[in-house]
């Protein structure tokens, strides 16, 4: 208890639960960092792919960033219009479920959970691997100072830290800013000549003249990992000052144009000054490196990706928990999720995030690379269902300017299909499969969830006679063992109950049960003493057997089971007594139609 | 549940519970295993303390050898005596107890206890080890093969084998056969001049110019781990045919007379034929491999030397839970432990031998020498109270002859003691000291146990005025989330139980608040709804408050909280509930005074 108050603080009121509203520049730097933090790993994702054609291909990293950028400008239009529909906060769920119906909104549920979970563990290794393309002797480290930063953020989550635009946003800017600087110093350095140039063309793989085209849609579709988070303000609207929707919108078309440039940059710059995926050293780092040599602006650099990183993370600790509420409070979820903790946030679904991104770097040993193609398919399901959702919005509306709207939302619904078809089939084999899988069989539980949260309410439901009826007779049976003070406060306390009260005792040794007899006798104020016989020296079951008799003799009576205990009063005294009372309340649990009453008495020392 | 009826078996009635009684020389099979099954390791355990001090000290080992059977024939002749004064049993937990008082006897008794536990392990590690050095190959597994035979004897123990003389006296006589086989040829083999000859007498190491005492002592030290085990018969007395003690007595004087023979044959055998103590194969297989080379009687020397050592865990396996069912009864261990399982043997006694012993092995890594300096110490503590607890018994009863008993017995004492002294000291850096620290531990723990027991039996006494004490005021409170038919079941029993029935509800929402007070009106069945404010949305504190507020107002009143519960049919449904029943009953259940009462409804799917 002390060690949880130390670690999380002490509770919150729920009078405390507000927000504070953003302006267009914070609201850029809380909701961006998951986005613009993509350009940290995503271009590195374009060369790795090409390169496996051999070098000759790092040419085509230009055309294959063109095609994503135009992506991101889609999305983005298309995302414009989701902020103006829906100002309270548009996230795929709500859009999906509100336009496609229950089904396909708890598949884009289920996509985004995915999808959050995944942008925790990329963005820690990706994050974590900027330290140690810094700092190269922690590499062997990594899984630990991965695991290491997930429980400190699940701490801090824990405790709460709301969005604190002034406190976050700088840095952002000092990311966006070194990032323009590293881009804008490279292109001057490669227009001047002085970048060392491409990587030589020396080998090209025989893959290459076979399926060409097959290699620049694996680049395109790796590359598409810039596109995580773009979503995010979406899913914020309601965090802006007023007008909200128009204040989300143009700080989405900021953000969209930011990140394309980046990505764009990166890219280019990347490819003019040669630098190539390593296995400890980041790309990032390798042009940084090359343009500021190692020195101050090459550490604010990689100190700056690795915090826009961990930002990123951070808006999954918000995201992941809020959206698993919302779809609790709905009953796809279990209902635990839905309790907002002692510190006002959900604290439930912060552990289970925390546990299973922990679970996810240890497996994949902290390498973004593997992780990523698990990435994508949830974020691109999600883009496609949220938009498709828009596309449907707009023809049943059908408001002023619908069709244009509807055409907007419609090619950007088609091209996050096609590319989440693609992304599909080419990263299927190396790990895809594995969302594939937990897409459906998580969509499966939330709909079991819900039926049973629906059968439950059904059975629950108050019946019109719930006045009348009235039970017939009132049998209280009370176990005892031997007689002492907690058994003689539990016989007075039946004997108010019920006229109808009894002792039963199981008797496993004739000496004991006549010694039981002789104290009844003196006593059991009166109360029959019924002496069960149990051959196999079972408490539980010849005690369920009576019950049962009793049933039989009174079918439309209630039937209580009066259990004497005493409690110790330190813990480990309980480890010295038999569990009886437990055990017997545990069992008689599943029993329909019996009461359980505790008459407790607390031993002093 | 079934899993467990397939391991163990049926329950067993308790009318079933009786022995079979055992002659001579079956009482010599069941309970010498533990005692005979010693020269497997014990002569092995001098020449491991010898060839420290070079191979030119092996000569020693005879000497050596003699002094522990001197030893072994004064213990058991002063065992021989407690037989006859204790037919009933006279273990050294009950002779200390009657004799020395209650701390010696609990010393004692921990003693033994521990005795057992590292009997298990030794004999368990060094059966394995007679396999292994017959199949080298599965040297490597040995750690494995030793928990996987620790647990079927847990199971086979669980079921319940009463001790067979029948099963049991073939293979033990087969042993003793062999090993007399092989002493023999040995003999014939060395008197014949055909054996081997002792080891080069190659280095002495320089300790021995400085300590040749010391060696000495630590070889005698080790070699007593041979009279391990020759207690067993006095613990048995009762399992003999009428009369008892004169059939046990003389059965325990075969047995010292066989035992001391082997340990004095192995180890000279063992000397003129050059064995020497190696990491994977035993000295006894090394000199039937000499005399017998690799062949059928070298295998049935093998096995019957690993069963052998397995029944002596079997003796273990009886023994332990037998003590310690002995002194829960006394009130020195949890009660739990004093508990006839359902095949009539002391199942929780069985299951902690096993895992304690099958942590021992693997913290050990199966290796019988690394655990032999840990056993000693147990088993001459034991051996020292026991005798001494005997010669006290005659002083104070001065019968017949009681001055020659006393001085037989006497020796038995002053000889045991001394050797603790050595064996304490000398392997107390070796291991020793873990026993020289948890005996104390496990005096003190039961001496607490003890008094926690005495002190609840005193609490629990039925007080004078036991009727008098009515209760003035009842006050009933049923905590209520909203208005279901479980609510309505629990309200309709509170009326039943008083007049002053409060329902309480816990205000998170003001929303909410609004729709249950408005449901309350509707359907409360004219009993008052309190609303408590929880601005930290705990369920718990504001509850556990207002159960203070009640006890305020009538201080010599009872209050009951009433519980309203659901019970879910499936298992995997009781997650997605929130445990605030099980979490209140809990908290209430450390609040004196207080009785709790679970009404649950039962759903069907």
């Amino acid at each position: 208890m002390s060690l949880k108050r130390f670690l999380i603080g002490e509770p919150l009121e729920t009078a405390r639960e507000k927000q504070e509203r953003l302006n267009k520049v914070m609201g850029l730097a809380v909701f961006s960092s998951d986005a613009l933090s993509s350009v940290a790993y995503g271009p590195e994702e374009i060369f790795f792919a090409l390169v496996l054609g051999g070098t000759a291909l790092l040419s085509y990293s230009i055309p294959v960033a063109i095609a994503i950028v135009v992506l991101v400008l889609i999305v983005a239009s298309s995302y414009y219009q989701t902020i103006h529909a829906y100002p309270s906060g548009g996230g795929a769920y709500v859009v999906a479920k509100d336009n496609l119906g229950t089904r396909p909104g708890v598949v884009a549920g289920a996509a985004l959970l995915i999808d959050y979970v995944l942008t925790v563990a990329v963005s820690i290794c990706s994050g974590i691997a900027a330290i140690t393309s810094a700092f190269p002797g922690l590499y062997r480290h990594r899984v630990l100072l991965c695991v290491i930063a997930i429980v400190l953020l699940t701490l801090v989550n824990l405790r709460g830290v709301r969005e604190s635009g002034k406190l976050f946003s700088i840095p952002v800017y000092i990311f966006i800013a070194s990032m323009f600087l590293l881009v804008g110093l490279g292109l001057v350095k490669i227009f001047s000549g002085q970048a060392p140039g491409p990587a030589a063309a020396a080998q090209q793989s025989s893959l290459v003249q076979i399926f060409p085209l097959f290699i620049l849609l694996r680049a395109f579709a790796s590359g598409c990992a810039t596109l995580t988070g773009i979503e995010a303000i979406s899913n914020g609207v309601t965090a802006f000052r007023p007008p909200e929707s128009r204040n989300a919108g143009i700080t989405l078309i900021y953000m969209a144009l930011i990140l394309a440039a980046l990505a764009l940059g990166i890219t280019f710059v990347s490819y003019h000054f040669g630098a190539l995926p390593a296995k400890n050293e980041t790309m990032l780092s390798q042009i940084a490196r090359m343009i500021f040599s190692v020195g101050p602006i090459y550490y604010v650099i990689q100190f700056s990706t690795a915090f826009i990183l961990i930002l990123a993370v951070n808006t999954s600790f918000a995201g992941f928990p809020r959206l698993s509420s919302i779809m609790a409070s709905d009953g796809f979820l279990p209902r635990q999720l839905a309790n907002l903790g002692d510190r006002l946030v959900f604290s439930n679904g912060i552990l289970i995030l925390g546990a299973i991104a922990s679970l996810l770097v240890i497996i994949f040993r902290g390498n973004t690379h593997a992780l990523i193609p698990l990435y994508a398919v949830g974020v691109f399901l999600g883009f496609t269902l949220s938009q498709a959702g828009m596309v449907r919005r707009w023809f049943s509306l059908k408001g002023a300017g619908w069709r244009r709207n509807a055409l907007i939302n419609g090619i950007g619904a088609c091209s996050t299909l096609v590319v989440l078809i693609v992304i599909t089939f080419e990263k299927f084999t190396r790990g895809a499969w594995m969302v594939v899988f937990a897409i459906p069989v998580l969509v499966w539980m939330s709909l079991r969830v819900k039926r049973h949260y629906l059968s439950v309410s059904r059975q629950l439901v108050i019946q019109p006679d719930y006045h009348e009826t009235e039970f017939k007779h009132h049998s209280v049976i009370v176990p005892v063992s031997g007689v002492q003070m907690a058994v003689i406060n539990a016989i007075k306390y039946a004997k108010a109950l019920s006229n109808d009260v009894a002792a039963v005792y199981i008797s496993l040794n004739p000496a004991e049960e006549a010694q039981m007899r002789a104290d009844w006798e003196k006593y059991g104020m009166g109360v029959p003493l019924k002496i069960l016989e149990s051959p196999y020296r079972s408490i539980t079951r010849p005690l369920l057997d009576y019950v049962d008799q009793v049933r039989e003799k009174y079918p439309d009576g209630i039937i209580t089971v009066l259990l004497p205990e005493f409690v110790p009063s330190k813990w480990w005294q309980h480890l010295l007594h038999n569990q009886t009372a437990f055990i017997i309340r545990g069992f008689l649990h599943f029993k329909p139609g019996v009461v359980i009453i505790s008459v407790p008495l607390h031993l002093q020392k």
